[in-house]
């Protein structure tokens, strides 16, 4: 019945071996909830025995919290033509406040799914979009503030305690689950994640459950400085439509090395087709800007942009189940000048598609003077807000200036019309920061935006490497995490010099994963210190196999050790 | 006259190209002090214009700290068979406390200069090593205490500075001098660093000069919490003679890319003739740990080595010129208990090896017993004191414990004991601690040891990403710096795993150069941030050649850039 050429077919049925083999010693368990389509995945990496002096020892199971989907599951039967399992299908359609649509709502959804020519690389199983009953909001917060625990948060509880409860009753993990006091810098973290704390924080608004209605086969996960740190990654085409099986493998490649959640900043030629083949085969949540893609609409001209373009891009993107949009409703007209004597003026691409309108028209952003219906379109599909940072520093010299200040302070006020809507928002920080000064954009993040999830893109704390800039930004990350940003955006060696490869990505994916766990580690997180304490006690007894299972990337670290060293020198840790 | 065979004078003779060919767009100058022979080089990197709506406008050139020597100045002629220049030797002889010697006086190294069968292998051009005359003290603490300022003094001065005054002055600097406020968490750093200054923070025990007066090929440098922060690598060949021109290879290496000092941790056939082509070489001050050798003297058994075995180590060294002595004499045979309950033990190799020696003989570290003669014997050299950590933590879980600080406090004690002599110290630190335990050991540091200058390995702030530690040390490394650490010992990417190749020493030392930069701006240490402004302003006026010129690995940076990105993608920053 597809239209899609044999060749395609194959092509895009097919991931690389690399991105699928299991994890060594690991296997995906599911830890079951309240009801039986509700199963959580977990990786479980089992242990070699101790052989000490005084006997043997067991080494029990370690349970490592697991973003690679059903890919890294040797049970499951991948069909990249067929999309993943309908996971959260059952829960949307029971909550009856959606209603299945026709086709796309979207003129340019429309005139996409009518083109004939498109037929050669479309998804096949497009599944009928879904959309609130008319006056309905759909939104996980509308839930919350309701009082409602939905199937998404008891899940998001599961995932994020990695039965820590379970560990805690059994006395093999007593010794590992000593753990540092930590210095949570005004995070409140639980010592047990219960479904009724995500509801909870998802009301106050202080965390994001990012899961559009049409993208049911995602993971749910949560993003809130109160849970686990997590990163995002980013993808993106250029042109060619080749490229549509190397946007997929890119995103289960990013998956399987721990992105918390995936942005396509795809500018090529077939965006909505590589979209709707990513989000099928995405178990992750998916963030776009939309503007790009309504850029390329115009040809490239930001003066051309519309609302009514820009409008229709929203739906189109919606209807099609991106979870979050980034939106640069902060650059204020009045702002633009504050850049003039920057020393890297705007750098956000999204921030100066804006200013340039904005100074074309002589008008105030479109994006700003719309927001209340944008919040409309958002609520019907529970798309979550990105507000954007089109005004972040592009320099070390332009941190926390005040550019950059006044649009966090118009991001707060968004923040607030975004709520009366009971429209999940994250707010998008900064860039290239000092040292000194990372702890200051977290404060004013807070306080401007009460307490919004704030998610940065690194930040660099130099200027001078590029081609290290996944470590420059690391540095940043893991201390803005630590102060309470709650999801990091990654940065790969090629930041600044160009399109980043798969070593690249899995580089930058693991740099980001380190910030992470070691912002967690440093808050005091409840089990983060587990892996560390497992790894470190393989290390010390000489179980190779364990160590390397047990880390973040057991392959490199494989590879990388040197048979030829002898056992002694290893003990200088 | 050398009874090196052809071959292997062939092969020490020659560098690769890769380790000496000259930076882009940079040549070697140097700033002359008061008097002819004080003459400190410094790396000066031109710009292009920018072309602008407004016209062109010049851009200065940008002065860089210099640790490299004389390898990449393509006017030296390098023979590394005849050692670098002499450039310290004037300044010894004319202070006329010194004397030289008929050769050397510790009995190993009289063994190894008259054994024929090393004459293959034995550096030709050694020279007389010389000695404190009797009952004097030659360090550069004992002099500063007497109100000394030095050639050294105001060579580290000038180096310091890096044409700071000049720049100032010089109006086309104006924009670049801009910089963010630091937050120098106790440290004092004045706007200029004048030689005085210097004589006062090593009269105070705060900075150390290692410069014995054996390694007069050095340029000297300082280390001091006040001053820039600086790395130290590590080398170290395993056991066959055919790799002494691979490590002299590697020292350059290491100095190529910004290692400030470097530890020869050799533990091969051939230490003692190693060291001395490394030395007569380096322009670097060159650390040991001499225990290792000591080890080696007597076939690896930790019982069998005697204080007059290590003394005699100490006196070998010392005359070859030796810059400063890691020595592990805080591991007090009271304090091994207190790693029962570890995790991970002890994993220092040094103090592994002075545990089992205590616990063989049931008696006190030796180190410790015979400090004031060590004391002795450092000064009669000028060799500084590193003082080990030999209970330092292998892993998150033991970071910070009551054996890490009973360590720490008795180094305390043991710096009070080498003031009393005007030796110099510098105290080495953890290893692993999480993020928000790094600032507790800085401040327990200054506090227990009087601000003598911190000295610390990483640390790492999570254990679980082997095969990537030079990031999750970099991490800490960054942090430790900006409370105060004076120097950041680097980690490889085979930390844990195996031997660091060429490239993995190049990944810890710009890893390590980042961290080192990130806590230099974020003290606010004066003119730190022209390089980034330089560099970011060459980036976003798309002066490619700049922007890699100005980076801390300009081969890499330009090989990352991928010339089939459009431009625009490249402003988002």
């Amino acid at each position: 019945m597809s239209a899609i050429p044999a060749a395609f077919a194959q092509r895009t049925a097919q991931l690389s071996d690399e991105v699928t083999r299991p994890f060594p010693s690991s296997r995906k368990i599911h830890v079951q909830g309240s009801r039986p389509d509700l199963r959580v995945p977990m990786r479980e990496v089992t242990q070699a025995p101790t052989d000490g002096r005084t006997g043997r020892e067991e080494n029990p199971p370690i349970y490592l919290y697991d973003t690679s989907g059903p890919y890294t599951d040797p049970t499951t039967q991948i069909d990249l033509l067929a999309g993943l399992q309908d996971l959260r299908g059952a829960w949307i359609a029971e909550r009856g406040d959606t209603e299945p649509l026709a086709g796309p709502t979207s003129a340019y959804g429309r005139a996409r799914q009518d083109d004939p020519a498109l037929d050669h690389l479309r998804f096949a199983h497009r599944r009928t979009p879904r959309r609130a009953r008319a006056g309905v909001n759909v939104t996980q917060m509308h839930y919350a503030r309701r009082g409602i625990v939905t199937p998404e948060m008891e899940y998001i509880a599961i995932r994020e305690n990695v039965r820590l409860t379970e560990l805690r009753a059994d006395p093999r993990y007593a010794r590992l689950l000593r753990q540092h006091r930590g210095e949570p810098c005004g995070a409140g973290l639980p010592e047990v994640i219960t479904p009724e704390f995500v509801r909870d924080e998802i009301a106050a608004g202080r965390a994001i459950i990012p899961a559009n209605i049409n993208h049911p086969e995602l993971e749910p996960m949560i993003i809130g400085r109160n849970f686990r740190v997590k990163i995002n990654t980013n993808i993106g085409n250029s042109s060619l439509t080749s490229s549509i099986e190397e946007e997929v493998e890119k995103m289960v490649w990013s998956a399987r090395w721990g992105g918390d959640t995936l942005m396509d900043l795809s500018t090529g030629k077939h965006i909505h087709e590589t979209r709707e083949w990513i989000l099928r085969n995405a178990p992750v949540p998916i963030g776009t800007v939309p503007i790009y893609q309504a850029l390329e609409k115009v040809d490239g001209r930001p003066e051309e942009l519309t609302w009514e373009l820009v409008r229709d891009t929203f739906i189109e993107q919606a209807e099609q189940g991106v979870d979050y949009f980034t939106i640069h409703a902060g650059v204020l007209l009045r702002y633009i000048p504050l850049t003039a004597e920057r020393l890297t003026g705007i750098v956000s691409r999204g921030g100066s598609i804006l200013a340039k309108w904005c100074l074309a028209h002589h008008q105030e952003n479109f994006l700003y003077t719309h927001f209340e219906e944008i919040c409309e379109i958002m609520k019907a599909y529970d798309v979550a807000f990105s507000l954007g940072d089109g005004l972040r520093p592009g320099s070390i010299a332009d941190a926390n200036d005040a550019a950059q200040f006044a649009e966090l302070e118009t991001l707060g006020e968004l923040t607030r019309i975004a709520w009366r809507h009971d429209v999940q928002v994250m707010i998008e920080g900064p860039g290239h920061v000092p040292l000194q000064r990372v702890k200051e954009n977290v404060d004013k993040e807070l306080a401007d935006c009460l307490e919004a999830p704030f998610y940065t893109l690194g930040p660099l704390v130099t200027d001078i490497a590029p081609a290290y800039d996944h470590i420059t930004s690391g540095i940043g990350a893991a201390n803005i995490g630590w102060h309470g940003t709650a999801m990091l955006c990654y940065v790969t060696p090629k930041e600044h010099l160009g399109l980043p490869n798969k070593q690249d990505v899995r580089d930058g994916i693991i740099t980001y994963k380190i910030a992470a766990h070691a912002a967690d580690l440093a808050k005091g997180l409840p089990g983060a210190q587990i892996r560390d304490n497992a790894l470190s006690k393989a290390r010390f007894e000489f179980r190779w196999d364990d160590q390397f299972n047990l880390s973040l990337d057991p392959e490199r670290a494989r590879e990388y050790h040197d048979q030829t060293l002898p056992h002694d020198s290893h003990k200088v840790a």
